[in-house]
């Protein structure tokens, strides 16, 4: 007889979550099982469950920030074992053999998979998942700690890193949700002179806290202004995903600064060529990290203590867990513990 | 009593152009006079005489693609010696003492002037400039065929050799017009594999002729579609300073795409993350070049045969010679003729 | 009974080649049998020959610069189908899950194999390649233009448009041999002022042929001296295999300029601080390219009319072609001709 | 009568150094007088007693480590007032016409200057200087704390935040001395893994509170093989003036690495095409950095918290300071302080 899990599928478009029990699945070839400790609930599985996602198969499990030990290899798999500490983010596999697979862009791969999207994720007790998209995760940091860093932890760190920015530049963050309050802290440790910009004066000792050297309050002025004042950024990373507030901050851009956008709308930025041509600046998009990029982004947070600030849930309440998230009150990421 | 000499001037913002006798100008301390041969008319020469530049002073000399002799140099002057074969672009001097100049970044100088707007232009027999904004113009260049160099050349090199894209890339060019004409050019002997935009059937041989390998019609389908068809453009070179049009080729470009706006207008480019997430994808201004970047166009154009298509005009005539820019019917940049 | 096929082996180093019938292999999974049609033979071939490449198991098919089509593929193989034309260049294949192949850094892959040295090349009628290995090749391109692309081409072409140097630069190649010839080629393609540097007056005329702007006989003069008299090098591609001479080329590098060697040897480039850091110069070393690097090298190629100038010789004639090739009188490159 | 102060010149070489009265010298125009406070001495400054820069005319008085408050300025000067905190190092003046001035490479100057070698430097109460080679001191920093920044500091700061290094990647700093101390901390708060190499196992416990994550000793064993038993370096900072050294660590370089020389000596490293070709590895020279470049690091080590180690003395006692410098005893930087 099969061996059964529970797992938290989404049956259908708008039918909310329901956890069930369902056989353990097998790993085929170049995939790999693992058993699930933890797994973060991020924004973008509203796409799952509201149905949002084009071309979504139902029943589906969500879930992207995966950490688990690996269970069991399929065929051909040579680079895991049993036993390892392992975990899987938005990135959830690709072809090697596209035009961008052969140029080494795997994160570009035209048939490029997402884990708990084009396959289940990890709101279950086990899942499968290729073999190249699994990161190893460092003993320092425990299930909970690094799930976000699989996501929001890997944008964040990734988009930063490979900016244009140098240590000492001005990089604002705007945000201080999810992302931000991770983006903040590796724009610190990057050696950046940083700047928050959020909602409301009550933030400020948070951001202070989190890394910025300046908190700008969008409430209460032009933060584009503020960001001139500072001598202009060379880099906004944008965290929320708000078309019209992230056009707002392109004026806060100095000589050849970007607008680093993260935050995923469908939404249209607006901007001038008079507003780029002038002080040479851009609106980049960034979009996470591969596997390596993720074991890169784990192992820089446990060298420079950079921790998402999580709550947990078990996965039973995933409801709850999901309300926190999804109303913006969660303080930051929240986290479903899914190990008995 | 005072050399005089002819020279056009807007008197008023709307008063149109004026043929006057002005005394020759002497040259302050760190300038340059300029015997002027010939001086190319911009399309941004409207903002001298609609008066749409903030801040500009009248009567006023338009003209930023002047070419001449040094005729006469002021006190301090090292570089240059009467005789010397110089040209003036856009840009027209920097401080060295801002933030960005003693960054080595000129072209963002805080207090950067622009010739014909900041100061008197080329659109006169004599004008007089800064040391600084000096290019050395090379023997196998006559006065008229440099001159659209220093603007309409230099913005298209500049922004292209200093662009991601690498030899073998797909490099769109928009827009066949006076800048569009050389960026073909250009994109074509910096290796790119080219693909020209325009309207219309009848520019296809035009812009094989000029160096593309592909033609598209922006008028008998999508332009961005037709770019994914190619593969994806790694660069498109926007000339015309059309936002809408720009708008709609950001999905034309492949991963890792650049959408480099030369072509300046205040309306706003509408562009989604999601556009830009997913494919790496980015927008970005580019500001013409110095005068050291007008000497390597120059020097380049002259290795490599690019050319630009000039109508002339003697200076007298620059009534008409403008009404040919400003409706488009020129083929494809217009220059006066200066020099008696 | 197995189909047999000609080959040449190298038995045991310092043997010769010998002209043997072997069964034709078949390939394993994620392996593919070509059918080859033509081999160029390049300097590294020695290194089979003459037994130095450590580690190097005997006997051994040399040949790196393979073109045929795929004759029969292994199981799991989806990107390649019998028929197709296809290629394979000094790098055979990667592992996929080292730390460089993770980053997607293929040709750094600490597992790396080699064609013709850790597998069986391309001096015989038949051989088998791992999938990733394969290029397609351009229709425009027939078998023996196509073969010396894939090693003295890619490794040109792939360095000079990854170096520093961009449009109008001075690049000087050193050496006018089978990567030279090609190297000038590219240069001139990608839009710089290029420099030959040989030996003997009589080489002036066809570097300029191939694409020199300038010659500088290295008999005659310091050619470094030369170098700096053209205004400083921003990149030296260094050809020959000959480490003395690349030293006595770094005073010709101008300020923040390359010694780009591609010239492999075991002896000693000499070179010190004062030389390298007043100028901001550097040394930097460059291992040809991957499967995609090469198919991007054969469209470049084809696109632009580069073209390798090849002697060609049947395969039974394997010794006197080597015997043009090892004592540098071909010119430039030496392809045996495989096909029945 | 005119106003005298304490000066410290080189009469000849090798005269060693003469307390000396002198006239206080007067700024010509666009040039500044710095009243002295401080003065760092450099084991460069072995080049004016010695008598080894090329070139020099003496008497001299050396010091390119110089903080102090300007004091007058000639004709011209718009941007410096008296009684502002300036500093100036190595860089001592630019010509703004040459070649690499006009594409604002400054450093790379033709007619560079250098403080304390082509004019009078900081061995004295007042020093003129060009006013381009000023650059601004934070109130955060003292003149004592502000002196080695403007040498050492600049150069291990600078050479390493325009590394290809990016966060996370390994980053070796070798030596422990004036610029190695200063190196480790930059290389820590830009986000590295940081390996300090050095020789003794006394300096492991001084290497991890400077910022090394690890330490290597070079005398109990082969540093090239502890490199890359770390994964290899993707940065080597030499600082030690000893090409043999250099040489040795080459081979510790991980792929796409780049052994980064900032240790000045005429003696040549050896390094084979074997060495470079295989791993794309490269060495490069970088030369200190400009005024804006020396602002940019003392604002960073301001608030970043990297301090010079220094030991302080008196002008008159300039021998003695001297000696600590040029024997290695010095921990880690000498200062002279010379204001009353």
């Amino acid at each position: 007889m099969a061996r059964t899990m529970r797992a938290v599928e989404v049956t259908k478009p708008g039918a909310g979550f329901a956890l069930v029990e369902r056989p353990v699945p097998e790993p085929a070839a170049g995939r790999v099982r693992i058993a699930v400790d933890a797994c973060g609930i991020c924004h973008s599985d509203a796409l799952v469950r509201d149905g949002t996602y084009p071309g979504l198969a139902y029943p589906r499990v969500p879930g992207h920030e995966v950490v688990g030990r690996v269970d069991a290899v399929g065929a051909g798999v040579t680079a895991w074992r049993p036993g390892q500490r392992v975990g899987v983010g938005w990135h959830g596999g690709h072809c090697f053999v596209c035009e961008a697979c052969r140029s080494g862009d795997f994160i570009e791969c035209e048939r490029g998979l997402v884990c708990g999207i084009s396959y289940d994720g990890g709101y279950a007790e086990f899942m499968v998942a290729p073999q190249e998209a699994l990161a190893a995760i460092p003993d320092a940091l425990d299930a909970v700690a690094a799930a976000p860093l699989l996501c929001a932890g890997v944008t964040t760190f990734n988009s930063l890193r490979h900016s244009d920015a140098r240590a000492g530049d001005l990089v604002a963050v705007q945000g201080i949700g999810g992302l931000g309050h991770l983006g903040l802290q590796y724009a610190r440790r990057l050696g950046f002179r940083t700047v928050a910009l959020s909602r409301g004066a009550d933030k400020r000792a948070l951001a202070l806290e989190l890394g910025a050297h300046e908190y700008v309050d969008q409430e209460t002025g032009d933060a584009a202004a503020a960001l001139q004042k500072l001598g202009g950024a060379r880099v906004v990373l944008a965290t929320a995903p708000n078309a019209q507030l992230m056009s707002s901050l392109i004026d806060g851009l100095g000589r050849n600064g970007t607008l680093l956008v993260v935050g995923a709308t469908a939404d249209a930025i607006q901007v001038s060529p008079f507003q780029l041509i002038g002080r040479r600046r851009r609106v980049l998009g960034w979009p996470s990290g591969t596997a390596k990029d993720s074991e890169e982004t784990l192992a820089f947070s446990a060298l420079n203590a950079v921790a998402s600030r999580n709550e947990t849930f078990p996965l039973a309440q995933v409801n709850e867990a999901y309300q926190r998230m999804i109303t913006n009150r969660a303080r930051f990421r929240v986290v479903l513990q899914v190990g008995r």
